[in-house]
């Protein structure tokens, strides 16, 4: 361990939890992580066994209590995040948290007021703000590559449906899913969104509608500098991860096509036939997760803001809430309908 | 010329009515073009010089008059389709027209009527359904390659505005650009569009909007078996023409990108460059245009309908007005509303 | 028929003569095709009458002879070249030849000795010059986009073998072949070839092999400015006609890969399908017919050299040779050893 | 670490050694790095503090003598690679080694011969076998995907070139560069070369000819089966690390082009702006490091013989022999002229 390594903390050890355990320890030289928590004591077992960690624990005020533990990680199950947030504030840790950060716009707004009275940091964690193609689609949009914003595509399609018992607690599509490609739309255009109509239907699979949920959906934006985004979701892409984006302005447009595991291709009697996408989330992103947790653990140290903080995780989940309400209501709705705190 | 060729008449002698003259003159061997008019006399010296018609005029009755010219190409201004198209019909000529047949649904209904109560055929100028990328998208839908349409996308882009004359006069974007594209949705989900959605501002140029236009604009369609599109328009993309197509559906996707005019790619110590797409609609069209020509002389030669008719023209229409209401006044509009005869 | 238009006769209305004539008859405005000559009958007839030529005869002298023919278009088979050069340089007629020239130097020279004598333009039809992606090519490499060239590729396959008895008459691989692959090597580098190596074999049809002839080969070319050249043929690619050129320098490189018909790709659950390239040179190289038959009749009518002459058509045979005899000695030969006069 | 997990000792610290230890440390859960050497000693301490390695020392015959070494990577300099693979051996190691064994044949021998008398297993560093893209080739050539094997293409260019030092000890451009494709080379046809013919010269910097090298070459390859392969080398390509592959059969053709580091393309009033390749061999090969370890440990562990052994390794020197003596002699050489042990 460095000298000063940043000592940091993981509550939740699940898919996504196991993934920022591994680039804490392994991969973030100036991190070292500390404890780890989950209450599914076989998750934690599996995890804590193959990264050293000197504190394995069921219980994650442990982990607030550590005092090697400058900083935590919140990876659990979305309804305990804002309920360890203000605890984490309370304990003085600095925090990256998972998204979304609550479905219940007044909890968030706790959270929030929490870690600005503890005068922690907050990052929430929009990894795809992290990804190399979609970075240099900012960063071009940023250097005035493509002009002026005036229309935003983003496509964000899964291979495949979550389990349908995941479905009925996931908070639906638009706070799911969709939420992810909120924050990029901000994030891309760099300006708020105004007003968004949303469309939907189940397309894909009847059990998915019998859960009340959809599966299909697609979401126009109308942003304040006047652009105009569409976004589109599946629950199920025959052919795997869909994410492209693509940003046009007055004086170009920067895209994003999706990437593949290999680039090769078979040219044959029938057709050139090239690799499907990187598989799903783990393989697409796993660039962007690690990117993630340096930029926090780099904020931390030299005391720095995130660039993804609190307010982000909150206006994500107001278009999420806008989202519902167009599609239930079929017509457009404001934001400023459901921001008011 | 061919024994038994098909006699034809070309109506409006402007950029689009030569490209069709040209095409009926030297690329469809079963077609004669036998007469020629137009108002402006200079750009029909033009015309008949390089392509030796027989009767040369600028009265469009002396074509309809001609016993030799058994169909009739109307390349003239929108605002004499209707009226030609019923005069054609009363005098038993096979007509093709190109879109839209005219800005007012009633005038379209007498028309469509005279074409009717005549017994002679007529076709739509929606010449992008005979584009060889786009009919390739069609043939891998109807054939199940996708499975069933969910999400439909077109992304349509002009390399530049009109002149603003022409703007006050083209009936609005939706009526005079969009019009294609509501043609193409129909087309490639085979299925009608109940309801539309229409997002637009001025971003490109303030005259556009002075002129009461705009020039930008994000259409979101729903189809009647739950698919659903979205078509977005510029009237000015820096880099060209930008014409491409997705369809998305329960076993795959098919998509048309862009065709540049060659192929030629430069690797150097910035970037790898590549050509942008051809420059505009005669280069990137010109193989559409030639084969709905083609389809339109075989189609009376051997009394087959047309794939692309009066009532598909009537509807792209209706779209357009639509898409103008719902632009207006901010809210889903169902084609039901404006449909009625 | 344009004032001032330059007179044409073809001689030779076979597949690719048949292409001329057509491109000279409707797509040249400065040209009129004024006779066609063949000695099969049937050809003539047949492509006459689709062109409206004022004469029609089974001699290529009386095309020669005729008054308002100021140049000739040579498009009959090979052995014929030669002697009909010099019959139409002596009658003073410019002259179109299509490659190769003659398959014996000797024949060739004295052909181009009686073109000087005569003072008439000879261009020789090595089309792929012509090509918009190729010629962008040299573009590039002319304007000093890639710096110094350091390595050509040529990748030059067919999509099938000619029947065995044209291979039996052809020349060989290498002078039917690979010989439009020798002009581009020079044409794209700008400079000459000074020795090359040739292996091959018999791998796609062993009576490709009984008619002594083979149907793989790769040849290494040295340029005389230090650059190298390899060129890779096959009579058959099982995807179709596979033509595609690199070159690469000390600043970048250009490449150009092959064309599509259509650019629509299909994503299943296998593998993202494109579409294979153009299928022969009919369709892919189209335009270059076109673009090459403009030039020769801009030429002529300016009193301007062409681009490519007699000479490039006589060192395209020379290095033919040299990769023969490279081929069955196994060694690296200089084209000095085969190209005196 | 995982209980039996296979003890590994490295030797050589530098930027490749590090890499491996790297992955050994933290990447394979199946190895544990649990000795280090390197003669400088302050690239072995900031390796050591970086992996908590138990044993860190400059003399890797300590590494040899550790009792929980199973098996070395050997990352040190060329020079020293066989006498080390000697003392491996008879320390009864297990022994990764990193390319090329060794510039003297007969060292090579020697070494090889003490490895088959010690019965330990060795597994030569020729990663690209490893290569996602570069695997995929192979596993379509090796199913039939293509039919027979006919051409194979390699261009293998560095984006520049090494320091002079550097290159005065390198053995040269087909041993030091060349080498991987040579070992591709057999790797992907899967059948031996009869004869190469390699030609090359002095382009990118007049340094490298003073030092005795050559900086650009191809080489031309005939297989044992029939088949043509030709390698381009460059030391220096302007806009990247260009690594691709093509393999054309009877059947079809399959091909692996470059690898960009994100999909970002941007178009503009210009063109259309691609990424770059990935920048060097670190990037480029960042997984076929890890695999080909990986592949190691698991043959250890399992007792499975590597797929790339020392006779592999052997006959890439081979072929490096002979292109050096093709070039000087300008004539194809017979790879049994310098194969005799």
């Amino acid at each position: 361990m460095e000298k000063d390594c940043l000592g940091v903390g993981l509550i939740g050890a699940g898919r996504i939890g196991r993934l920022h355990a591994q680039n804490l320890a392994h991969r973030i030289p100036q991190a070292s992580l500390r404890a780890l928590s989950d209450v599914n004591r076989k998750a934690l077992e599996s995890c804590a066994a193959e990264l050293a960690v000197p504190l394995v624990t069921d219980d994650y005020r442990a982990v607030l209590d550590a005092p090697d533990v400058r900083a935590v990680a919140i990876c659990s199950s979305t309804d305990t995040h804002s309920q360890i947030i203000e605890e984490a504030a309370a304990a003085g840790k600095h925090i990256f948290c998972e998204k979304p950060i609550d479905y219940d716009l007044a909890r968030i707004d706790r959270a929030l007021e929490a870690v600005r009275e503890a005068g922690v940091m907050l990052q929430i964690g929009f990894n795809r703000r992290f990804d190399p193609s979609f970075r240099r689609v900012r960063e071009v949009v940023a250097e005035g590559g493509i002009g002026q914003p005036h229309l935003l595509r983003i496509t964000s399609r899964d291979p495949q449906p979550p389990p349908i018992e995941y479905v009925k607690v996931s908070g639906g599509i638009f706070l799911d899913m969709t939420i992810h490609d909120f924050d990029m739309a901000r994030y891309l255009v760099d300006s708020e969104v105004d007003e968004v109509y949303a469309l939907g239907g189940v397309l894909v699979d009847p059990a998915i509608g019998e859960a009340g949920d959809i599966d299909t959906a697609v979401i126009t934006l109308r942003f304040a500098n006047g652009a105009i985004g569409t976004i589109d979701n599946s629950r199920k892409a025959s052919y795997g991860y869909d994410q492209r984006i693509e940003v046009f302005g007055s004086g170009g447009m920067v895209a994003a096509p999706n990437i593949p595991p290999y680039s090769t291709t078979l040219s044959d009697g029938s057709a050139v036939h090239g690799p499907l996408p990187l598989f799903f989330f783990l393989e697409r992103y796993a660039h962007s997760y690690l990117a993630e947790m340096q930029e926090f653990v780099d904020s931390v140290r030299q005391g720095k803001a995130p660039s993804v903080g609190g307010e982000d995780g909150r206006i994500a989940v107001v278009m999420g809430y806008a989202a519902r309400t167009s599609y239930r209501e079929n017509r457009p709705v404001r934001l400023a309908e459901v921001a008011q705190r």
